[in-house]
């Protein structure tokens, strides 16, 4: 039997994207996004959305570009703290003891400690209402050797990234492998075994 | 040491969200999507990616309207089938032998079976390459009473959704319950504990 909550924002799973970028006077900042996600193929964007009250907002409309970096579950602490310190008054990198590095080809920061970055340039920016939606290409991906498996591709299994829970407001780990995509759903076509 | 993989969209966690909509001779449809996610809290809005060539594409431009169903671990493979099969020649419903229910507040339909439903209606577009997105405000949410905790709150814990990983190309279910939002970071602040 199925309960109506009413509206909210409430979707399985959100992301944790760490987002970086350099404020007016250059030095680098993050700010954790749970509101985002992949927004097209070609070209590749991704799409975050972000509170004007935030510093990282007038960065993102200064600047046009800004990396993700993801955590691991080793890193929800780090992960967590960006998301409720704000780079106005606080040096986040350094409190978490965690390293900027300037990426290639945006003018933005990563955290080098976190094993997946993508850099970003904004193309496309949305009112929708408290959030302003900022989708962008993605230049690069940028993975920690340890987080590719043998064929040299990215994968959860290895990187173990972590996502949230908006209601019940926890993180959560990497759990089990369920099967492989476009391939698990077959016995249901037509003729499938 | 981080290896350059070039562009690409590859991004942790990306959600497997199963989207409903009825065709235009008002027969039900669902396409998984795994481009999207949350993009303001008010209002209450997601937005979700779809290709021009998809059979739901129609259907988002002409109803307005669609909702989301959340499957659950043990739901990966009518999940993964409603992304391979096209709802122009198949009945994927029916193939999958799940159900139908129309909503109550938007002109879609969502799977019955599926614990955790969006009624969305479609607030702004924008055409990104091959891919468009869809922002919409999400209506109700309607949830199964056994995924809600004590609180009366939606929790991963009890309805076990799953995420997709879109480099390998597997789906994972729900790991290991990491700690609180805005709580486990806290240590990082001055005079944190």
């Amino acid at each position: 039997m199925k309960k109506s909550l009413g509206p909210g924002t409430w979707l399985y799973p959100t992301p944790v994207f760490v987002v970086g970028t350099y404020d007016a006077a250059g030095k680098p900042n993050v700010m954790t996004v749970a509101w985002g996600g992949i927004c097209c193929s070609k070209p590749p964007c991704v799409a975050i959305s972000v509170r004007k009250a935030t510093y990282t907002y007038a960065s993102l409309m200064e600047k046009k570009e800004f990396t993700i970096s993801i955590p691991t579950e080793k890193q929800v602490v780090p992960a967590d703290f960006f998301g409720t310190a704000s780079g106005r008054d606080t040096d986040k990198f350094a409190a978490a003891g965690l390293t900027p590095v300037r990426s290639e080809l945006v003018h933005a920061p990563y955290v080098g400690e976190f094993p997946f970055v993508l850099e970003c340039r904004i193309v496309h920016v949305a009112e929708l209402g408290l959030h302003t939606l900022f989708a962008a290409e993605i230049l690069d991906v940028k993975v920690d050797e340890s987080c590719l498996d043998e064929r040299g591709r990215p994968t959860a299994a290895l990187m173990r990234p972590i996502w949230w829970g908006p209601s019940e407001n926890r993180y959560y780990g990497t759990g089990e492998d369920l099967g492989k995509g476009f391939a698990v759903g077959r016995v249901l076509q037509p003729g499938g075994d």
